[in-house]
């Protein structure tokens, strides 16, 4: 067995406008170039604690149990839903996305029965809709999604669909993946009792260490389970005995990515989340600006735009996959195409953390406009990137 | 909630010596310190296929599922064993450490009934005991630990136990966490069915992304489940669709650390995987002939003396604590203690991959040497350097 023969590693410095990841600020790739320390290291300890301080500030949350899950999203999303649901119970999931559909999965395989709210793919869940489905499955959990990563699509009212699920006695886990950072999230004050996330969205951080956030009622539904979680890994009772007071072994923290988490988190802080908040909303609002001024449509209605991925709907005469191919090999940039009912329908663009920046997006929307132009679609590019200026 | 005010992170340079993480190689740091691509980006497609590559030339095997998880050592340990074992599987491990009792723990969860096979913690199992308890209880599937992470025992014959496993018509599970890269190992010459390991101990790669290995055995019996695992985040049918010719997206790949694992790889092949085995032993061999010369003992008998991590029995008149702390606090070394049945009576000294080098362990033994005889342990701290200096 010959040694491969593989040579150095020389990525591509590739604009990043996909549904993630998003590009890393390079404090942050700095923050993991440096020495290594154990994960029971006394210098690790503290930082474990200061991670944690963080991540409660851009939940906007006071909860214990706030931490990184040692793996990328769906590893902190599973640790939610894998936790909470306890074999028997009703999960009330989303039928409008990729990731309702994930969480139907994760929520079976820990045993719980799944029923479902419908909505089109690239509409929110309307409320009535929700109360409906409380009424006839009185599920004992529901979980959605703020802000879907497969269509592009923000769902405008979270603290709604909570108190729905409260007055009927049911705890809630809400997908912020595409939201932490980026959106207005308020996890105390919406009441949310689980909500997960990733670090290589809004958050622009390499993955590897996920967001999770519980409050007590899903704190203390999980210290009563009847059985134990089904993953030993992503075991939270477990996991809060390492990251709380007791500084338990349970497995090997990723030391790097958590260095790394932390400093994406203080630029978070120096920015300060409102200002964050604001800032995707006039710098991806200033790509929308463009991309109408193209004559290009929006996918999502108007209280549904997500500023974080934009849905795009693909103009007549062109197809997705030329688009994207033509922006990564003549200009660096990745965006992404619709997936299952969307699938050849929509582009998504992303905005997120430290690539929502006026530069990123008045490069897309000229190397957009001149693609779409060149493949004989009527636009103006020149239009579109002053009416991108102007927005911004 | 304000904003929390953390410093500018600026971790400690530890003589990493312990059970892991061990010290990384400034490349490692320097393939991750790079711009991030898209998990899905043309470029990371080839970066995965290369990984496996390494993989393979690491692990001795032509497995085709033979990929990196998603997360640090404890993740590709589930996923190997959360996939092969179903519910009613027969699943026999082992009594002699701490991770025995964790597969005990995965095992149960995905479903399967446990029964053991008894060693004393420090020893290595015994061929006859495991025949016995194949003949006993006809176990569908065998664990056990090449390296024994928490007592720093080497289970010599690993090949004859697979044998008795196989003419049991049972398939295998090896835990190769502290072994691969550091100690041999061949997969395929060996029959191993299932191995997973880490990065950051004998491949001296942050954590993060953790080595995995499957035969066509283990896949078949996988691909012929009646019911899913029981983790959608580690389920390997889909984790291989991702990996292999497929690149269906399942999830978020850690792309950062799977750079650096890549990098870190590439190091062992440059160095050669036997040259590297011998490494061990010599560097290795010479802090042994240090300790030993300094008149302490080593707790495992010759034949099961683990080169990568050495368990040394706490000498009389002094506490493993004040050892530890001393050795980080005046030399900015971390050795690790024992646990379980062995807690407080030995001390764990890891000796792998770029920690294992001739400065580390003449270090190590210069400084274990002037603490214990300050604490009034009668050594001779010159005699032990300069046994360790004529090992070397």
């Amino acid at each position: 067995m010959e040694e491969p023969n593989v040579g150095e590693l020389k990525p591509p410095e590739r604009v990043l406008l996909g549904p993630g990841p998003s590009n890393v600020h390079p404090r942050v790739l700095g923050a993991m170039n440096t020495s290594i320390v154990g994960h029971l290291d006394p210098y690790f300890v503290d930082i474990m604690d200061e991670v944690q301080d963080l991540l409660r500030y851009v939940f906007r949350t006071d909860n214990e149990w706030t931490l990184p899950v040692s793996g990328t999203g769906s590893a902190s999303m599973e640790a939610g839903i894998s936790n909470l649901v306890e074999p028997g119970d009703t999960v009330l999931v989303p039928s409008n996305g990729y990731f309702g559909a994930r969480m139907e999965s994760m929520a079976q395989r820990a045993g719980g029965e799944t029923v479902r709210v419908d909505a089109p793919w690239g509409e929110p869940l309307d409320a009535v809709d929700v109360q409906e489905a409380f009424n006839e499955h009185q599920p004992d959990i529901f979980g959605f999604v703020q802000a879907e990563t497969s269509t592009g699509t923000l769902q405008p009212d979270v603290s709604e669909l909570v108190d729905i699920a409260h007055s009927h006695d049911a705890l809630t886990i809400v997908d912020t993946v595409t939201s932490l950072g980026g959106v207005e999230l308020h996890v105390d004050d919406w009441g949310i009792d689980v909500s997960y996330s990733a670090a290589q969205k809004c958050i622009s951080c390499p993955p590897g260490a996920s967001p999770l956030t519980l409050n007590d009622d899903a704190m203390d539904k999980i210290l009563s389970r009847e059985t134990e979680p089904r993953c030993w890994y992503l075991d939270l009772a477990e996991l809060e005995d390492y990251w709380g007071d007791n500084r338990s072994y349970h497995h090997t923290a990723p030391v790097t990515n958590i260095f790394g988490l932390r400093e994406a988190l203080r630029i978070v802080a120096e920015e300060g989340i409102e200002e964050r908040w604001n800032r995707h909303l006039r710098v991806s609002g200033a790509l929308k600006s463009g991309i109408e001024a193209m004559g290009l449509e929006m996918n999502s209605r108007d209280d549904a735009w997500l500023p974080t991925l934009n849905a795009v709907r693909v103009p007549d005469g062109v197809d997705d996959d030329t688009i994207l191919r033509r922006l990564v090999e003549e200009y660096n940039i990745e965006i992404s195409a619709g997936l299952g009912d969307l699938e050849g329908e929509i582009l998504r663009i992303g905005c997120m953390g430290h690539s929502a920046r006026a530069q990123n997006v008045l490069y897309l929307v000229d190397a957009l406009g001149e693609i779409l132009d060149d493949e004989g679609v009527d636009v103006s590019p020149g239009d579109a990137v002053a009416a991108t200026s102007d927005a911004l």
